[in-house]
């Protein structure tokens, strides 16, 4: 019940733990082609170049990044947390000169400061943000935002590691041209790989690029050929087992349907939050703006915030993830995710919470 | 019986299906400590910057590559084979001039080139070279290599996804600076994890780098924290999962011994060159040079070679490689690699293959 990884369901751990097959053998193409069908779906979206990276959720953020921005492109990066941070350090690397738009922690982007930095940018090349983040539990509003990228000519990037699978996402709808998450968050899929989407205008971009993507292994011009080109031709050896389990995860994402499990999140987090309001516990963000998969509750005075952590993890077995950067010993991270977001995870550790406080 | 993923060891699939824990979980982080310690004992090192790496060997390239090369320095790379292209292709990415020492496809790089490219170039940061090349079946001895870049102040970095627990590799006898494998070879571990090694001389260089590492995800000033620190500190999500798998597959390997696991390899490649060699089989490369793990043949005349391929792979449930680059179409590649390497997998195939020729 931390930030991810979440619980997996059983049958996922029995479809990772099938005999290995080749990165090239015809059935694991078959099997790629059905993780693309079901990424594609699951990130509401129709863009032909949807994969998935082989390493964890930050690879797909450098992903975005490496793959759009060259040297000197000029980068709106809106900051209400660890992870706009860390974007902004990434297209720094690339040689972009990085615009910031910030928020307090806890509280979402204003989008009339992102209209402000986009009269104020010559020629924005993209407007990047986090939708859900999961440094500080607050769920971004994307459309307002994204229209006014579009408006200006700017690639809309956007961070959906923690919103995937467990909030309402439309990729397509909102105007989103890049996007990327991860599976251990509300797919429940174990840690390692990271989905992405990139639409039809950033692929133009990817094509046009007058200088080499920096990244070998991100680069999507050679690492689609693998994904959907008509040869498949090999790029690096993907981890075939973790994609075995990333299939079933999707397919039981499917079987629920993602309205219900959409429902399922914000029904487990109304539970957790009735009963850490009357254990007088404070939520960080406002309720307009909070995350359903991941609770961002204040450490009450005078408790020792890791030491609770301990007794969870040592006598009950549950995880709660401490605060990130400014929010460290500060803050409590729970997380209602995936599988873990059920009645009797949240019953668990409200029983925990009221004994060892 | 390709050129990887190998066959995996039925508790290796199990440990993988253990049910998740969180990757700062202090358990975690003892099995992050048990496989830096076996990463040390196979790589024969008592490098301090062992780990592994959350994404495919050509990730562990990557990142061996990023962190010591700078726009500007000049980097000697040995290329007999697709992979030593490789290197050369991101170091360039790198923005760092190379040289190139190259040996017809099939036979290893001659030191005496090496030595005039040393004293060509005026400051040479590293020698890179890939001591098995899985496109062409060569073992690249190294030593000689090695003792010549150190004397010319350069770095030593070596491509071992192939030979690691599986042949003879002496990371520290041999003056090896910076190495990278993957898992899903001789090691037998599904793929998607790099393991790495630097020395101290690379770590220097590594600590007077002037300008950042350009890839975030892969800068190793971020991920030591997170594999060495004293904190461990945060930097991305591990694949926990995979890590499990990894745990397993290493100490298989120490259990059977090193030295037990190499001949147990040459002696599948003398029962499977014995069987070919009676089927009218020719080896591409020299005895002298010949990898055990990857058996290069000529295919024969008038053989239709993606038939057979699919005719073993379909009748017989084994999987061969086919040629890459230069040798599509002209080359298979037998693996016989961790447990893919046993009389029972020879005999498979060599029957197989009389029955289908």
């Amino acid at each position: 019940m931390g930030p991810g990884p979440s619980d997996v369901h059983p049958r996922v751990l029995k479809a990772m733990s099938t005999p290995l097959i080749g990165h090239l053998d015809p059935e694991f193409v078959e099997i790629m082609n059905e993780i693309k069908e079901m990424t594609q779906q699951t990130f509401q979206t129709k863009n032909h170049l949807t994969f998935v990276v082989s390493a964890p959720g930050s690879a797909g953020m450098e992903t975005c990044l490496v793959n759009l921005l060259e040297p000197g492109d000029e980068a709106i990066i809106c900051i209400h947390g660890v992870f706009g941070g860390r974007m902004t350090d990434i297209a720094e690397r690339c040689g972009a000169k990085v615009t910031r738009v910030e928020a307090d922690w806890g509280t979402p982007i204003d989008p009339a400061q992102v209209q402000v930095a986009l009269n104020h940018v010559k020629k924005p090349k993209m407007v990047a943000i986090v939708h859900a983040e999961t440094s500080t539990g607050v769920l971004q509003p994307l459309e307002e935002i994204s229209e006014m990228a579009r408006n200006a000519g700017a690639l809309m990037v956007v961070d959906a590691v923690t919103s995937y699978c467990g909030t309402d996402l439309k990729v397509d709808e909102w105007g989103i041209d890049a996007i990327y998450s991860g599976t251990q968050k509300c797919l429940s899929a174990p840690p390692g790989l990271s989905p992405v989407s990139f639409s039809q205008k950033a692929v133009h971009v990817l094509e046009h690029r007058k200088t080499k993507v920096q990244s070998w292994f991100l680069d999507l011009s050679l690492v689609r050929n693998y994904w959907a080109g008509a040869k498949r031709a090999y790029h690096h050896t993907a981890p075939v087992s973790a994609m075995f389990a990333l299939r079933e995860a999707l397919q039981l994402v499917l079987e629920e349907g993602l309205e219900n499990r959409f429902n399922r999140h914000r029904n487990q987090h109304e539970l957790l939050k009735d009963g850490l309001i009357s254990l007088g516990f404070e939520f960080l963000v406002d309720k307009e703006f909070r995350l359903p998969m991941l609770n961002a509750v204040k450490v009450p005075d005078g408790v020792d915030e890791a030491l609770v952590r301990r007794r969870l993890l040592e006598e009950y077995n549950i995880e709660i993830g401490g605060g990130l950067g400014k929010f460290a010993g500060s803050l409590w991270r729970i997380g209602l995710m995936g599988e873990s977001a059920t009645s009797n995870h949240v019953n668990m550790l409200l029983s925990a919470l009221k004994t060892i406080l």
